[in-house]
């Protein structure tokens, strides 16, 4: 089955009508749909098909229990309305670079992964990567359990509805330790290939980044007879906060976001009592981090202060920077750089991935295909059919130059 | 019964153990209960009891059909976790007053009617005063129809399932017609009494006010990896929006808020595409409130402009500004100005009210009892007992000079 093919297979499954874009959430029907499908693909290339503890999906070419393994693949869940790329892409481009390597004839000496790992955005219980951290045993058991959906359903209540057993989660340390290689390729979230002018690159590092909790806390009050001077309202310290995590992102070469906020009582006549506001920022290096995430909490505490607002920041989330294991990565420019007519430039990248989570336990490696736009985790997120063609073939001759030496 | 009784049998209908505020929404258990202790009240004082077509209670003293009839009351509804006196104060001083005034034996030349608005505060429905609206024909039946809750229930159908006909619903002007003065006694929803040291006051105007959606729509994308340069953040613009809102209702000594947001997708790694923001304004002219929005819309558009968000701006609704009939309004000065340890300030209010809509049909009037924080629509809203007994008595007072005439 072509890319093509599989490419248009995927397309419609939940995909929304109504925005265009995709719910793909862990254990849902549309992840179940996305799982049927990659078992097929597994089995009608003769692959060996298993599902590990956490619910990750694997198919086998050779047997894994020999170790050194190349592994490779991504994940088929998508963020809430995201598009059609950001994970399956991965995925769809493994089972076409072994087809291509199957055309070519060649020989494997070492066994091939292709790896579907899931929820790995968190859109449904709120954590990204689940799948890997739980295997990498950088999430146990016990907090995988508290996990809960906005409905109140438990991971393991969701995975068990899926037919999935959840009292396997755990670490995974055997299958980890098989594994001798991890490459994972990925639509490019930014515009520094199309910025160069190139198809494919190589992923440097995945830049620090977190999550902070903004909890502004005035006082709710009736919108229409409350004197301004009488007023603690915490949606004027927030809308400060929003423009300082620019200004200070601007400062440091990074990026700082307020993309989700939450409000109550959040009625039109009403001052708020709480304005919560969720700040995500990265930046290439620690340093630069901290000082972004410095720079909004002292503006957003002198304007809460000036208007009689509590607040209280508490980092929900965080992870250090991640450097690629810098023999893979030059072993992967080693083997693209005996094409002429591809330049592969190297390139660091804020979003978190799979690639990440393993990378602390197995040498992991990242390919970036070119986004003409930059443009992700929405409907109109796209790569152009040719730079899919051509990350396929790099993904086939990176299994190529490791799996055949 | 006492106004201390009626007060706590009142307290526990409807409140929240989690927020300590009341959710009395139209056409729930809670509005039910508080209906039914309503007719209870009036049947106890032998008053004739009875419904309206479009869901108001009313109780009399002596035949409405004679016409020119003294009306006073208010609601019983709350909104989201609002205060206790918000509405119930005007109707436990309805029955207070009556009390009083049948312990001065006082003999009544007027029929006396107690009135409990259904809907008064929108909560469910999102349009305010429904019952008052319908009864004076500012809403049609065919518009009642189309108003739909949040879990996709229409106005009669929650009607219809709390024992109410819909099929009634429509103006009613021959009651109307009966009633020669409306009344309203409610709790103040700013400091006008507190800082002028006053227990009582005398509604001049309300103030007009609308409410105005601010629809900011960008780009969605990857808050981690989009350089900032090719963000469409809709954040930003709103941000502006919050802080333009109060500098220009400080500048034209009104209020304005923006008290209700949503997000469009609201994840913590999503650069938003919409955000939707509500702005509720009023002010004391016609002209400080133009100024005021014309300010925020003006700001907003710039800053809109500037990082590429696109800016749509509707009203959802308007009032133009309510003068309480004079000629009232000087016989409530001249009654109470009676007492020579009772000062009565007149003073203007930010607040829509029944009052307000029947202002346009009948003759009506507004009298506020001190509220010394100004705190409303909030669990801590809040009148001293003293300030509360002023209110009946000053109520009882107004009520015979009216009906004894």
């Amino acid at each position: 089955m072509s890319f093509h093919s599989m490419w248009a297979e995927l397309l419609p499954v939940g995909r929304s009508s109504a925005s265009g874009g995709y719910r793909r959430y862990a254990w849902t029907g549309a992840d179940s749909d996305c799982r049927t499908w990659f078992r097929e693909q597994a089995q009608a290339r003769g692959l060996a098909y298993e599902t590990d503890r956490n619910g990750n999906q694997w198919a086998w070419l050779g047997d894994p229990a020999a170790g050194n393994a190349v592994v490779t693949g991504s994940h088929l869940d998508s963020v809430p309305d995201g598009g059609a790329f950001d994970g399956p892409l991965g995925v769809v481009s493994a089972f076409a670079a072994l087809d291509e390597l199957r055309g070519r004839g060649t020989r494997f000496t070492r066994p091939l992964g292709i790896v579907n790992f899931g929820d790995e955005e968190g859109a449904r219980f709120g954590l990204a990567c689940v799948g890997s951290r739980l295997t990498s045993g950088a999430l146990t058991a016990e907090q995988a359990h508290r996990l809960t959906d906005a409905d109140g359903i438990t991971l393991p209540q969701a995975m068990e509805a899926a037919g999935h057993d959840p009292d396997t989660l755990g670490p995974d340390p055997e299958r980890l330790a098989r594994i001798g290689a991890f490459v994972e390729l990925h639509v490019e979230q930014g515009r520094a290939l199309d910025l160069s002018g190139d198809r494919v690159g190589i992923a440097s590092a995945i830049w620090p980044h977190g999550r902070w909790r903004f909890d502004f806390r005035g006082e709710a009050n009736h919108a229409g007879t409350t004197r301004l001077t009488d007023r603690h309202d915490p949606m004027l310290p927030y809308a400060e906060a929003v423009l300082a995590a620019r200004r200070e992102a601007q400062l440091a070469g990074a990026v700082a976001t307020f993309g989700k906020v939450a409000v109550e009582p959040n009625g039109v006549n009403a001052v708020p009592s709480l304005v919560r506001g969720w700040l995500d920022s990265r930046a290439a290096d620690q340093e630069g981090l901290d000082a972004v995430v410095a720079g909004v909490e002292k503006a957003a505490r002198e304007y809460a202060a000036a208007h009689g607002v509590d607040l209280g920041v508490e980092c929900e989330s965080f992870t250090p920077v991640v450097d690629f294991d810098h023999a893979l990565r030059d072993e992967l420019a080693r083997i693209l750089g005996k094409e002429a007519d591809l330049r592969v430039p190297v390139l660091g990248t804020g979003a978190g991935h799979d690639a990440g989570i393993l990378s602390g336990r197995v040498p992991t490696a990242m390919l970036f295909v070119r986004n003409p736009t930059g443009v992700s985790h929405s409907p109109a997120e796209h790569a152009a059919e040719d730079d899919c063609a051509a990350g396929v073939h790099a993904l086939a001759d990176v299994l190529e130059g490791l799996a055949r030496t």
